[in-house]
């Protein structure tokens, strides 16, 4: 099945080939993904009712300012793509951007939206958190805390979901010896699929209406799905007072995978 | 009464008997809406305004272009088609969509958006859910288990009907067998409309922000009202946050007779 | 006080005149109008921008196809209307539709929507409830029984309001026997306003997200405010978890009269 | 400061003179705004893109329409404009609007939306409510009927304020001597306010979604603020749902300084 | 990084520099930001999709007149302005405005929105607020007064965050005893992070749908995040029932960035 007409291809090859040398740029990705006290960024977007209406030529003259963007900034923050579209209400694309300093994300964002294919973007929602040291698995077990550290299956995964989430005042309000407690049980229901599903906790409080930011990625929607059904299982789900809304799933993709997908 | 102008059943004709042969393409259909472990996604999308201005010629060569993405889909997910205008808020269309992966729906719903018909829809709401071995029966009597294997009666449907369900906190806190005896409870208020109201279940939390999607297929509507009645009547609906909101309520239609409302 | 050009009578009278003859198609608006399991649907309208801005013979022609559609479908359900512009929020125009059956309904709507005229209608709320014999009234005294059967004054009703309700999960999980007593007293505070406010009752569970829609005409809007006064003083109101939202207050008013008005 | 360019204000003279003759139309507009039985309108609309692209004779052009239509309905409604763009959200300008019948307020506001300047305005909010006697007041102090009596400071007021009201359902379950001694709770504290801060209520179940309509007027919004603030520290404010929501604040207008606003 | 093209700062130049002399007309921005009785409104605005699709000489001419009026009001009120765009949703600038009566902030919004480069925005949400001398400091003890009054770090902060927060009517109801020792414990939290978060409180009951609005500036984001999470934890919290919604998190910018941003 070809999903797009011959001659996007032909186009984007240029386009898709231009940027190779650019990679020694990217230096800081790797510590801004891992370390604690950087900044994330989920920023995500509708196509305005014009983009499905350019001509091919014109779409991809557009996602050229998409990729100059994205590659110009790679310096200063790091950014994963996603694809929302036909599996998210409303948003059709995510920008994942990492920082140190969230005004190099707002930095980015400007340049995106003042780019020619930025003024097709209609900004649906953006959330932020902070990475930090985790709170409670000081007080987890030994054997816990050894199986916290077994990686994630390798692999590329396909999927990626973000899930706001808000406490009750309740919550809050529970000494850390009992916040630990059940987060020691929220902890063991999720052992099981630490192999299939990898996941990632930003702190929100005050850089947004939410508390937390949970991100996710798998190539086992399924084995994702229990791990929820398991969450919502113990004692600390019912300390909360939102959790999604929105849910937002979707495909991952390298920069050139999305701007194929967005010339079609 | 004539529906449309006398036209467009000559126009359409050449469109409606043109993918005849492709009916072997769609050898999963079947298993994709019969087994566990399968993607269901209900997509719901509203015309714009443009839609209602085209001449019907212009509206015909469109809406080939919805049965060419229809048919060339099939090969990988069963779609299905409802027809919510008139019925149901601000959504006009509904497309179901089995796949095996929710990756294939993506496809089949990036190319349906991208497509000459697809670029007058607007997004209004997509859900997804999974297929599941179902989690209660298993505690059942013998007597209720037989009663559940009854057929529903043999004829088409009228109408669909999709319910999203969130349950409460303190229902996923209740251990299992308290939650089996009330879905027991549950389970027998249902058996009287086992004749004339389908349903189906699919499991969504972490999919989406809901934790069941409800589907029923009927063609008396009185009798899914009262099934509805009786469900809100048993102790296990005191645990549901969410019922509906949306309720999308539609007509069964075939690609074809959708294609002929919306050449109209 | 004239309230439009003077042009406009003129062209509206060959409009007016036109379909007199068809009111033999209409023989069962009576029994759609008073019998039980028959559907009721409301379904709200905003007019669009361009309509404030069409030329005065521009409007009269797609009025034309107002009352085309109408009278055409009258054969088949019971079309009332209400102006609610300057009395609702965002909502200009009521259909309320009787029909045997819901795809009667969708039928007319679809062909409403697809007319000159329903190019301007934005689809802003549609309702669905189901007429029923009365559930409590056989548990009521003889004495109540009788008052109920008292006629509404004769005389044209000036206005039309249309409320929705949704019953908390309590109220459902109640026995007949109790929510009979409740009912009872329910009841008995909307006799003194027989008279003056006519009544009908809707049943909606799983047609729509509501449980009832309730209607009244009255041409004494205080009296109506007293009545739902005296519903918010007894205790089956503390069951109710949604009354209103919306409130849909208009005027009554014939095919013609809304043509007029909306030609102006 | 000269707030407009200097071609507006001669534009506007004539304008602005063209009705003084109407004045004697006007007879019923203290009778409207004094007893009980009236039925009040807050009509909140936003001024379309295009207004604000027009040139400063089309505005004025329309907003002549605008003041003939407020001067052909003073003879049958009485009319207040304030306007909100800057101080409050979404909405630019109110209409207040007291009626003998509210179909009088529909023509009016049929009219208003069918001018040339009413194809400008976006229906954004409508409320009503009925004027009646005092509830409580029989049941309070003579001392305090003697304070409630006292009229408040004379001069314009530059300030009104709008605030709907919804009550629970124990509100309206509790006994009337309940709410007596609450709500003379509630008017001991607004005592203070009486030469500062002008109030009026309207009543309004079943009219929209709320149950009152709170109005007020002052030039001394520190005071409107502690008023407001007292009336939360009452018991009686338990028993509150909804309080604004919006809460609409704005500045009063005469017709002729709202024309020279809206023309700049 | 060069973050616009090379000719915007040419033709910026003389735009920045033309009003430099107007300083003296600011006389009273101390008092305004200092003292009690001062009325804050935070208004935040979209801007249209028309803005991108302007030339760069378009934008500048249109940002000219956003400069005059600006400038043209400073001297009645105090104007900040803040850059959403890429950190909230939904809004791109906010003003920050103070005065003395808030029909001096109307008139100043009025200018604005008149202005060519007005007509581009879209009013998304204006809040107002007052501010007033502490409540509860009376009853803290003297070591914490004197801790209060440290100033903090001197030099520009680089972000600012505004918070509305809505009590609930239990709070309310406590009496002064009882809510000033929540408000010790509250404040005592807030100590340790005196030096890096400013702050700053208005009292909104009444003007609008909240009860106050919080204000923080920081140029370190991690400090204030822990800040709100202290503040999550005390027992005032739980008596809270809106906190946030809108979060409005921007940059600080003097009027001539936010012009450089603009005309990017």
């Amino acid at each position: 099945m070809t999903r797009f007409h011959s001659i996007i291809p032909l186009l984007l090859w240029g386009l898709v080939g231009a940027w190779i040398s650019s990679a020694h740029a990217e230096v800081d990705r790797e510590r801004l993904l891992a370390e604690p006290g950087i900044y994330g960024t989920f920023a995500a977007f509708a196509l305005d009712d014009e983009w499905g209406r350019l001509e091919p030529s014109a779409r991809i003259a557009r996602l050229a300012t998409l990729k100059g963007v994205v590659e110009q900034h790679r310096e200063n923050v790091a950014i994963d793509l996603y694809l929302l579209r036909g599996l998210s209400d409303r948003a059709d694309v995510l920008f994942g951007i990492h920082a140190s300093e969230l005004r190099d994300t707002q930095r980015f964002l400007l340049d995106l939206q003042s780019s020619r294919f930025g003024t097709h973007l209609i900004g649906v929602r953006v959330m932020h958190g902070l990475t930090k040291k985790p709170n409670y698995v000081p007080g987890f077990s030994d054997q816990m805390k050894t199986e916290l550290k077994a990686p994630s299956e390798a692999g590329e995964k396909l999927y990626a979901i973000v899930i706001p989430i808000r406490k009750s005042a309740e919550w809050w309000e529970l000494d850390q010896e009992k916040r630990t407690a059940m987060m020691r049980e929220h902890t063991a229901v999720t052992l099981p699929f630490l192999k299939t599903v990898k996941r990632k906790l930003y702190h929100s409080s005050g850089l947004d209406d939410v508390d937390f930011i949970t991100y996710f990625e798998t190539s086992t929607l399924e084995d994702f799905h229990s791990l929820v059904l398991s969450l919502q299982k113990v004692k600390e789900f019912g300390y909360t007072r939102q959790f999604g809304s929105p849910t937002l799933l979707g495909t991952m993709q390298s920069l050139d995978e999305m701007i194929e997908v967005l010339a079609q």
